[in-house]
């Protein structure tokens, strides 16, 4: 029996990137999947949440041309089934892909669920899959996480964003999307903008808990301004089924819907339980974060975490927010770099660029003000708001809004912030900045790029006054 | 009489950036314009061309849009009168808002064509404007440039930028565009993409000299697939009216076509010309460039110049590059900043972000790879293509193109370049991080944003064999 250099549990974003580098340098890899190749982003995830916010984007487009010289007359009808289905086929497709790429890079593909067991081989770890025991010198978990529900009467009829990305369906005519984080946000502006009556429900003030408050505000505002009802400091208390729908019962008043999505958080856990991780005394939280070093080990020699099951290389309780494909990508590579190629590797998690993929889209580098004030630093912000050009002729009341976080001390950006069109392409360079420590005499000294929304980045010279 | 602290020709970008910047230190700033003030940028430049591929880009988007769902049927017709008349008001609108900013900013507006008179005050120069006969401590020249056309019979027939952003007029069935600089590049492919059978005709063989050679080449077959006909190796010997429309005989035959538009350069001249700046002996190239220091002051004591009718600061024969709004900008702010505020700006000349708003965008900062070579940098290249998210449902057979310069000695990335959608606002950001001395290594460590076009930017790993 061969033993692997490499045994990954878990055929998604932080899985598939280390099982490749490390094959690419000649390690001998096998990779176990109970679900389907590709993960959360590439079937459940990014990728069909991205390809249904192209759809909402192009509904909004529609409305606009008109303002361009563009003779459309009523809004066109949506086959928003044909659009689930195209869909699903382009998953179909990557899924095939990724399939492909393994094989490619010699990687040895399980299908199945994978046990570690509880004994040791001459020469490593036994892992079962299905009816193969494999040997194994090291493990990388890389499970992912799931959407989690509250424990409520009626939760059944819940969808998840398992189900909404994954399932062909009608669509809804009246929608109630409960909570506010980016998934929730994203989930309700879509569904929104390809012609929803949607609520959203959040037991908080404000969506997008964690987020830079000024962008929390102002994309609330622009959401509202899209049509989307958003109904704060409301806890549902149960979900009953109606005549034409279902009825949700919460502390401000019964809403009537014919859809529920809950967005309410993921967590590791079931992934992470019941396959032997426990029995070999690794390190997890109560709702199965796997504790990691910066390494990406976990306590028990031998056996690696990356990506959303994990804690992110011990960054902690707020550990959450960096659980992005990316950051599951850049762990896994710099894991395979580690043990495979002498070739240690830094993620930045300081400047992680986010986006939420709302209509308009929203994006963020580095501290919030907020968490800026907190950690110390007497920052000066300076923030714009003004309205897009595209919408000088479509008259739309539209916003976008750009604010940047200055430490007085160093000068240094500690945080760039946008809510508008293009939030998430714009912010990427601007990661690599703060990445390379620039300044705001850096910001300044950049010439901008004109007509674009990206350069009112560089010519913000005025502080705010807060 | 009052005498002005500074006297400034031109009221376009450079002109009253540099007086609103210059009144905000309690100078007294007057300007002087021929035309309507906002200068080419506003009025006949960057602002209607993007409005115009605003139009362009949602014609696309139609098309795009039935992929997700949208039932569209026939493409729908374009009223381009419409786009031309609602352009034209977002202009109206915009020179009514520098109008009111000068104004606020307490700067005086004179209408009319300047003259340097060839004589002294006690305290400086003396300028006549109409009627008006102004004293000035100092004067800058922010006259800009113009469309230069070659002399060939029947070039009266040809449409400048000029017309083509000013006028109202019907949509070209058959347009030939003369010149494939950025100019004649965006009008190509926008008239293009609005429904104008388009032929692009140009001397070399390849349009957007000076560009990185990989941008021009992807753009060019983007381009063609997008239906623009590209005729390199082409001179045009004269235009010819005929009973439906015009020829154009060239070296390569006869082109039958309703409109001509020539993008075939810009110059100074003739708004450098006869403005007395001569009889002061200002210091101009042939083309009426005025030659200017790191300071923006010509050779004759209190006159300055910024912006396209000026060498950059003496940034000497490739200086057209620097032809740019944000640049004149850029200048003018720092030339207020100086004399105004005791306050000395770096303009980062080497980091300049530029935008094709072509279909697709096209964006560079910084060197192409044939430039950073004959200078001497060793290079290592990186370069992606890929198949954009949104065409993976259209079917479009599109392809996004992105470079990287790096040097091999220090690792710092020379250039980024790209052909795709957002470019432009993609770009800005990396203009920044360049700015900031940005390592390939940076470009590494920073998580990319999934997703993204722009992601690609930070995931390229493996050297491109050239």
């Amino acid at each position: 029996m061969t033993t692997f250099d490499l045994f990954i549990i878990g055929a998604g974003s932080g899985g598939v990137a280390c099982a490749r580098r490390a094959a690419s340098y000649g390690a001998k890899v096998g990779i176990a999947e109970a679900r389907r190749v590709g993960g959360t982003c590439v079937i459940r995830g990014c990728v069909p949440k991205k390809l249904m916010h192209y759809g909402a984007h192009f509904g909004e487009a529609l409305a606009d041309a008109r303002a361009y010289g563009w003779q459309i007359g009523e809004r066109p009808p949506l086959d928003f089934e044909a659009l689930c289905r195209a869909r699903n086929q382009e998953i179909d497709r990557l899924n095939g892909i990724y399939i492909d790429m393994l094989k490619k890079a010699g990687v040895e593909l399980f299908t199945g669920r994978a046990r570690v067991q509880p004994r040791w081989s001459g020469d490593g770890f036994v892992v079962a899959v299905g009816e193969h025991e494999i040997h194994t010198r090291r493990i990388l978990v890389a499970v992912g996480a799931h959407p989690s529900l509250p424990e409520i009467d009626g939760i059944e009829h819940a969808m998840t964003s398992d189900e909404v990305l994954e399932q062909v369906y009608p669509l809804p005519r009246r929608l109630v999307v409960v909570g506010a984080g980016y998934i929730g946000v994203e989930f309700a502006s879509i569904f929104r903008a390809l012609g929803a009556d949607t609520t959203l429900v959040l037991r908080g003030d404000l969506p997008l808990r964690g987020f830079e408050e000024d962008l929390r505000r102002h994309l609330t505002d622009e959401m509202r301004a899209h049509g989307l009802k958003i109904q704060p400091d409301t806890r549902v208390e149960r979900i009953e089924r109606t005549s034409d729908g279902f009825a949700l019962h919460t502390n401000r008043g019964v809403i009537a819907c014919d859809r529920v999505i809950y967005a309410t958080g993921r967590a590791p856990i079931p992934n992470t339980r019941g396959i032997g991780l426990e029995d070999l005394g690794v390190r997890m939280s109560d709702i199965g974060v796997i504790q990691v070093d910066r390494g990406y080990a976990s306590n028990v020699k031998g056996i690696f975490a990356v990506g959303d099951c994990s804690d992110h290389g011990g960054h902690g309780l707020g550990a959450a927010q960096f659980d992005l494909t990316p950051v599951a990508i850049a762990e896994g590579r710099a894991l395979a770099e580690a043990q495979f190629n002498d070739n240690p590797q830094t993620v930045a998690y300081e400047t992680i660029p986010t986006a939420v993929f709302a209509l308009p889209q929203a994006s963020s580098v580095g501290l919030s003000e907020a968490r800026a004030r907190s950690l110390g630093y007497d920052v000066t912000i300076y923030r714009t708001r003004f309205r897009p050009m595209v919408h000088t002729l479509t008259g739309g009341s539209g916003r976008t809004m750009m604010k940047l976080v200055v430490d007085k001390a160093s000068d240094r950006v500690l945080g760039c912030h946008m809510v508008g069109e293009d939030a998430a392409e714009i912010i990427q360079g601007f990661a690599v900045a703060l990445t390379a420590g620039a300044t705001k005499a850096v910001f300044d000294a950049t010439v901008a790029l004109h007509p674009t929304a990206a350069e009112e980045f560089v010519t913000m010279y005025q502080p705010a006054q807060s």
